[in-house]
């Protein structure tokens, strides 16, 4: 549980004095405390320096349970390059309280390189993302108000594409029925929650370069579709206005520390299985403003994060990464590779380590065809041996790609002097980026793409629920979106238990839904979960708080 | 809309000016921007003063659609207060954000008395019911989820007595079923929504004095029954603790400025109508450890805050008012004194406004018995004529109080400076507080007292439900709670459309509810809807947003 490994001896410095490390002053910031503060939007124009801040994306090989300590290395990355003499910010998504006091634990990095304060960036931090939660739940509430009141809209109860959302791990809230009970003249009808997460809503949040654009996101949602299939939008319903209005604070990035005392922004939450999963893309232009470079973490694998930050985010933003990261651990490496079963598993030999190498062989070709430069990062374990790291190394070098061993865990940006080296070295050699498809080709066209030069798929099965979707998208004239994938991260392919490089598998598109407010499809591939389940011993159970006030672990 | 009339002229004061003006320094604040603040608990235990504050209770009559300015005239009363030259803190209670989006407006006051920044206290604020609501969900995944793996506690699904909460006016979500879909284990059940400030999470915040009371009192919170009929409390499913943690900055009373710069106190939002409807008492308990006089605002009429504050709040923490304020207008006096429709209430003539007299005479009464010294505070609005203002005063004579106008809204403190003198005056005079019942009378009994005395009703009906609940409650031995009436406020009796003072009439109790954690017993009379719905032209429909962040009102 990382949230207990914060190192309490650390001694936090003011978010002002952490503010002027970067260039800004207490009138660019609204404090949250002393240890938070959101930064005013005004910045983004009043800053101005020679160049902008190079785009360092960290993202790893496909995740195993162990979990391969990417947002540590993140961190210390960044801590590292400041050690250099250069300004480095890094840029993080905010934690979900759902998985929090779930099965995740923390997600502030762990050991000497950690995001602080910890406990409070994993709890309400400054209310983001229940103001997405908010403005989520008063567009449902206004569908079924609409319809309670007359419907004038004329919306098929039928045919209502959004879900009202709750940021808690509640599995129970997955199905359900809705509008029961005596004198009700709305409808009774099928609903759900997702995690406040996964909802468009927060998509949009990290979008959006200003509120106008936000707004203007929020009232593109397509909310429903008439009895006569005409799409209803959010703006049908004239509460964009109001959503905007619960998002005015959400929308500006929040400062906070490394452990080390640099400069930190964490900002926005969309998971990557199901999202797109990276911070706000205000969050990475404001600290492009601020700093040389920017460590921006994607959520899972080059598959999942990579893959959409490039043919999304950057496709969007023109914010293209000069490096990637690639993070590994022998750990992780091993499972991929073994074909027993999966405890202790650093007792795994080199047979295993060897066949694991497939796993990241993929991720880099990924990268690579990408247009990506890259470093794969170690993310080194007590008991890793030097045989073993040699290993990883020879096999990086006949890749034609840099190694580093970082050790941001135990020592902090010293562990990650090597690593910060060798990415300042090759961003300086940046390369075009690729997109995997352009915006012309069609919807389907676009997931065979990623499903086949990302995933390494054969071919792609779309359901009927999902050919039907890909027709209506044609009929909307929204072919030129980009694909938002989301999919299972513990393989390449849709099923969690293909290991290593799976190879002539069919994806199975089960889901398509329209995301016209981000502006983009969501291809649900294999068993994907919006709303995730709390399992038997659950985080939560081990929380507690004492009457100072101290979190405890117990 | 109320939020609209935010005086935009009002240059604001920084937020630790306002925290010196009452003997506090930066360090016993957490910032939430320029304008808002956290008072750290300890301060409770730092800040001795001679005598701790006298608190002055604001309540009405029972009120009508058209708003009878309770809070515009609780900020000014203590705007004048200070103006006088003694310190007054006025302490209320938090916005919910699903009135603010639907047909309230806001809850922050209006023309000259106002507490500020208004939106952003209208809105998210600091979190706090956010963090109710996240505490409530995180019991109720719980329970699922209990059940899901394996149920030991032996838990009848049709026997679990919380609710999920969400602060929004969302009527679909009153009656649902949760736990439908496919391979699930858990259990397919009826469940429902409340509005987040209608959840006992909420009432135990403001009825615990602690960090380690509120988790003993969340552990309390009766959650269900096993099917062998045993109460199962949150303890057994061992999540106080997270839910405390999820508290640990919701405790913290938050400090922000009135219109004229002086202090106010801003924490909890229990609704009157179904909670016990006042701020919490660490708020008030901290307000009299910084000022001469607490202005203390209860929700609604005599009937139900005053009544509540009084033989809830007063009977578990000492607080006891010294002197009441009972506001009034003449529109509101002749709305309950009028026998036709209901439009253009001012062209109603003095019939009328003698005939709304016994609305107000019950309430003068209810305030006497309970012991309690009281100005009625007439919210002069510009049609109010001499004559009927002059007709109010000698009415108060006759009936032994002291009357004042307070014009508040138009003029701040200026306009309630003779409120604000007499006030003082009775302050003086405290007579010894009278509860309506004992700890050790039945509930059954105390509800009756409630009703017969203090409503005026003829008897009390219990429907089946509500009498098989006192018979569990007598098994349970909690007996000595007290009880938390949850009726209409528009009406003396549980019938809105009763006006005036209505006689002869029974009170219904359909439902009684355990809140263990609370600890008291809630009678539902009448149709008390515990989540409210949307109207057709809701506020959110004209809330808006420019691109620069300023509120619009379209």
């Amino acid at each position: 549980m990382k949230t207990t490994s914060k190192p309490q001896e650390v001694k936090l410095k003011h978010i002002v004095e952490i503010a002027q490390s970067i260039g800004l002053d207490e009138d660019d910031l609204e404090l949250y405390g002393k240890y938070k503060a959101k930064i005013n939007l005004d910045v983004l124009e009043k800053k101005t320096r020679q160049s902008e801040g190079k785009v360092i994306l960290v993202t790893s090989i496909n995740p195993t349970p162990y979990g391969e300590g990417k947002t540590t290395t993140a961190i210390g990355l960044s801590m590292a390059i400041n050690r250099l003499g250069f300004k480095s910010i890094v840029t993080l998504r905010e934690p979900s309280l759902g998985p929090y006091l779930g099965i995740k634990g923390g997600a502030t990095g762990g050991g000497a390189s950690q995001v602080l304060p910890g406990t409070d960036i994993n709890l309400h931090f400054t209310g983001d993302i229940h103001a997405v939660t908010a403005a989520n739940n008063l567009l449902c509430a206004a569908v079924d108000n609409h319809i309670y009141h007359g419907n004038t809209l004329n919306i098929n109860p039928k045919a209502i594409m959004i879900k009202r959302a709750m940021d808690m791990n509640d599995r129970a809230l997955r199905n359900i029925v809705i509008g029961l009970g005596d004198g009700q003249k709305g409808a009774v009808r099928e609903d759900g929650f997702v995690i406040s997460v996964a909802s468009e809503v927060m998509a949009i949040l990290c979008l959006s370069n200003d509120l106008e654009e936000l707004k203007e996101r929020l009232g593109n949602i397509l909310v429903a579709f008439s009895y006569d299939k005409k799409p209803v939008y959010a703006k049908d319903l004239n509460v964009h206005g109001a959503m905007a209005l619960l998002l005015k604070d959400a929308i500006k990035p929040n400062l906070v520390q490394t452990s080390e005392a640099t400069a930190a922004i964490i900002h926005g939450g969309p998971f990557a299985n199901i999202a797109h999963g990276t911070n706000s893309i205000i969050a990475t232009k404001m600290a492009q403003k601020l700093s040389d470079y920017v460590v921006v973490e994607a959520g899972f694998g080059s598959d999942l994060g990579a893959e959409k930050f490039v043919n999304i985010v950057s496709r969007k933003t023109g914010i293209y990464p000069s490096a990637a990261v690639v993070v590994v651990t022998t750990r992780a490496l091993k499972y991929h590779g073994s074909s027993v079963a999966k405890t202790n598993i650093t007792d795994e030999g080199m047979d295993a380590l060897l066949k694991g190498f497939e796993n990241l062989s993929k991720h880099i070709e990924n990268l690579k065809m990408m247009g990506l430069e890259m470093v794969v990062a170690l993310n080194m374990f007590p008991d890793d041996t030097p045989s073993e790291i040699s290993m990883i190394e020879s096999f990086c070098r006949k890749q034609g790609v840099e190694f580093a061993v970082s050790r941001a865990y135990d020592l902090g940006s010293e562990g990650a002097l090597e690593l910060a080296e060798k990415v300042i070295e090759i961003a300086d050699k940046r390369r075009k980026i690729n997109f995997v498809y352009q915006d012309q080709d069609p919807v389907e066209e676009k997931i065979k793409k990623v499903a086949k030069t990302i995933y390494g798929a054969l071919d792609v099965q779309f359901s009927k629920s999902a050919l039907s979707t890909l027709e209506l998208i044609r009929k909307l004239n929204i072919e030129h979106f980009p694909v938002c994938m989301a999919k299972t991260q513990y393989s390449l392919s849709d099923h969690p238990e293909l290991l290593g490089r799976p190879k002539d598998f069919i994806l199975n598109v089960n889901e398509i839904r329209i995301n016209s407010g981000a502006g983009f499809i969501v291809a649900i591939c294999g068993n994907i979960m919006t709303m995730p389940g709390l399992s038997k011993d659950y985080a939560a159970l081990h929380l507690d708080i004492d009457k100072d006030g101290n979190v405890l672990w117990v």
